[in-house]
């Protein structure tokens, strides 16, 4: 496939934005592969991912944002992202001890699956540090206490910064990431939570199910926000369980929830398919 | 919701087929309430399903059809269907001894969850017409054997005609419908197999199931063809089993997909929003 | 298959205990059809089902519950439940508005999957008078107010010693039960709440999963206690969904998953398949 | 926990088995820490799994197996494995050309999730050495072509003989294993087939199941037989797909299939929880 463009944008409804978005693409000589839209009736949103080959396209790369941002978004009050297919996000992974979701990562990016660069893996435990190094991934240990926390996300900040990294995975990270990391990357960090969300917030959420006895238990990725495991849900998956599973069942069953979970999500942000809005995720097929 | 228009079409696939209907709908004051479209790029069709509120819309109601097919279904080559939401299609339900989908069938019916009218049953045993008297629909029993098997279709295509039925369900109809009564009905007969096709086609999919030691078991919902259970498939779903179950409790583990499967491609045909094509279905969302 | 005799136990574990049990049903020439037993290691739980044939036991089948806890129970500390096949369960249905978890059970008993009787219906509210008139089962209307509750409890609890009823099920009853109607029927009222326990406990789950952005909803049958929404669960399922689904398509999609719960978990209550132990069951295969 | 046996059997049912082998393990101090039967009424097979902690046995460790083959084996007609705690099996893997399951079984055994040692990788393609690599296990390249495939087989089998081999995983090995490997290996070789078997028997399931338009689409684990994808069914489950999904969809969704359920097969397998019977399985709560 030639090189395309994909735009992601949400306005409010009004009649005739969909006819005057493609018909822009099309008299341009854009030839359109993926349209997807929806309109949100209860907030009276409109909401649309559009992408398009670039090949005979009349407006030059580089100019259609511009010409974009003037022609149409302002008219129509859009939020709107540009991206095209020829850059690859750079992508941070951050863990702690638990590998299961660092190996499926990087099979798939090892494998040449996923549209992405992994420039750096952050930990605040050395345990992993075996697993970057079979990748040949750099590693950075940066422990964290209660004393040197703000102190410690500031230089992975600049790190971070250093590495041109646009989006951050966090891999069974276990450490609350603070406001100053979340803000500086807004809905561009992606959690694993080890519970179906909104049952089972904050810690040992196996542990808890356990004791709740239910029959099934979850996995959820989300965007971070300020909120602790409240963010925008990604991807959310299940197995059923029964009596005889032990905590220890649960965590080991959990594992491949976690992991699939994860990349389900991980995959959809590469491929520009999340429009985050308010505290929700619109996905696109 | 204020009266609506529901277009299903396919065509070759040409830039601005979308701009173009959006448009003509727009222009003429039709509020789009519903838009999902799709392109198979591999046999490069477009397709396509819109839904606008007629209450301001400058064409009259009785005229839409005519003036679509003059000005887009003639320059695309458009196969299209023009369908009013309060225009109820009329359902024949097919039976013949079990009763769970036909009761699940006739609890929605009752309960008002679907916009349909099901002005009689048909059966080739009289073991359900308790069902069908406690749910007040008119019951007729064409017993069927190998010599009369023709003229009886026969006489139920007299009366389905008669009734001014529009699709047919087999709500696990013990009888394979002969050629007659599916070319009169072409997309149009709604059949529950029980297995997980293509797996287990014909008769006892559970003995067979049972037999190859599967772990999970399934139901698919499809239209009716010539070819015997091979027809587009509408619907599936599944359920785990394990070496403990008896063919008697994937019988009964079997009941509850069945139904579900059932009316779930049931209602998707009730609220059009099915498109078949070759051997396959579009579903849109 | 002849008569059965089907024995529910728990007790501490220690050596010997299942030996000791098979031994004595096999010694009395009494043949085991089905074992299933679990033992709980953190609790030191030892949890069993077991049921054999009547036709050759040399215990007389009136004798059977005092031999066993002479012999048995008291050595071992047990709490155990003696059932015998040929004795229907009697099972009451609550019901308010809301016509499918109850269409679905009584379609159920109508085609005689169950070995149950349900001598009558009660209900809060009128509506649902009709469909028990169609299915022939006598309906008690009780009106609740905030003044006549306890009353009216009272005589529901009156009416239901009257008709032997065993146990309750709460098919979508929109009255939180009192305490006094818990305790005359401990572990025997089953209800389905409309959510994914522990998630959206309480009123409105449909509402609560849509504000929160799930892409799963689920439902989940247990027993009640005197804890809103915090019984032992029996059974839970889930369906996927997307940010297309509006509130309504949410309680639409969950209608299935409560009556498929719902009747799971009765059907394993009626075939004495769940032992409550705590705030968890077990649940034989 | 402290040193177990693990013990296996099936024969023909008959009263007192499950009593006098619970009896022996008790009786000469054995712990039993899980216990899990089956009776297949249609065979009518009686089926056991058991295990006891050997710290206080009074039995040597060395002489077990034959104690219990001549004290009940013998008997009871019985077919019986016995394994213990502390013996790693040792297992082979082969591949050809995709990497997923192989990343998937090799981050599980670099983690310590799995009692088995892992001594060899064979190949047919050397486009997997590297992997092989990454985790330090030796890797065996033997090229197949028709002309050469017994030689090369019988290669094979004298390195896995060596080697000390107990049985071997094909993790999307794409060639057909010949009747010699699969006799030296018999229920020892697990396959897994990328389709719901027996749906898409053969090659290129996921073209087949794009052209069917199925729904859902599966993954298959399973002992290899003589027969051509039909030996005994470890471990099946299933992904939902729509008509909006490529060939190329199927194959990316299909792969997380094919690895987690290849892996949930590999783990039965080395905690002895699998009795293939004929030619299905019993597979252990």
């Amino acid at each position: 496939m030639s090189k395309t463009a994909k735009l992601l944008l949400h306005c409010p409804d009004r009649p005739g934005i969909l006819a005057e978005v493609t018909d822009f693409i099309t008299v341009n000589k854009g030839n359109i592969v993926y349209l997807d839209q929806y309109v949100d009736h209860v907030e009276n949103i409109f909401f649309m991912r559009i992408e398009w080959e670039l090949a005979q396209f009349l407006v030059p790369q580089e100019k259609i944002h511009d010409y974009f941002a003037t022609l149409y978004a302002q008219k129509y009050q859009m939020d709107f992202r540009l991206y095209f297919s020829d850059v690859k996000p750079r992508m941070a992974i951050f863990v702690s001890k638990m590998s299961h979701c660092l190996y499926d990562l990087l099979a798939r990016y090892t494998a040449g699956e996923w549209q992405v660069e992994i420039p750096l893996i952050i930990s605040n435990h050395p345990d992993l540090q075996h697993v970057a190094e079979r990748f040949d991934i750099p590693f950075h240990l940066f422990p964290i206490t209660k004393e040197n926390k703000a102190e410690q996300e500031q230089r992975e900040l600049e790190l971070l910064a250093e590495q041109g990294v646009n989006f951050i995975v966090l891999a069974r990270y276990m450490q609350v990431v603070s406001d100053q990391l979340i803000e500086a990357y807004p809905n561009r960090i992606i959690n694993i939570h080890h519970s179906f969300l909104p049952a089972f917030v904050g810690a040992k959420p196996y542990h808890a199910a356990f004791q709740r006895g239910v029959k099934i238990i979850g996995a959820t990725s989300h965007y971070v926000t300020n909120e602790l495991d409240a963010g925008p849900i990604i991807e959310q998956d299940v197995v059923r369980i029964t009596h005889k599973d032990t905590v220890e069942d649960l965590v080991n069953k959990g594992k491949d929830l976690e992991k699939i979970v994860l990349s389900r999500a991980v995959q959809k942000h590469i491929d520009r398919k999340i429009l985050a809005y308010k505290n929700k995720t619109v996905i696109f097929s």
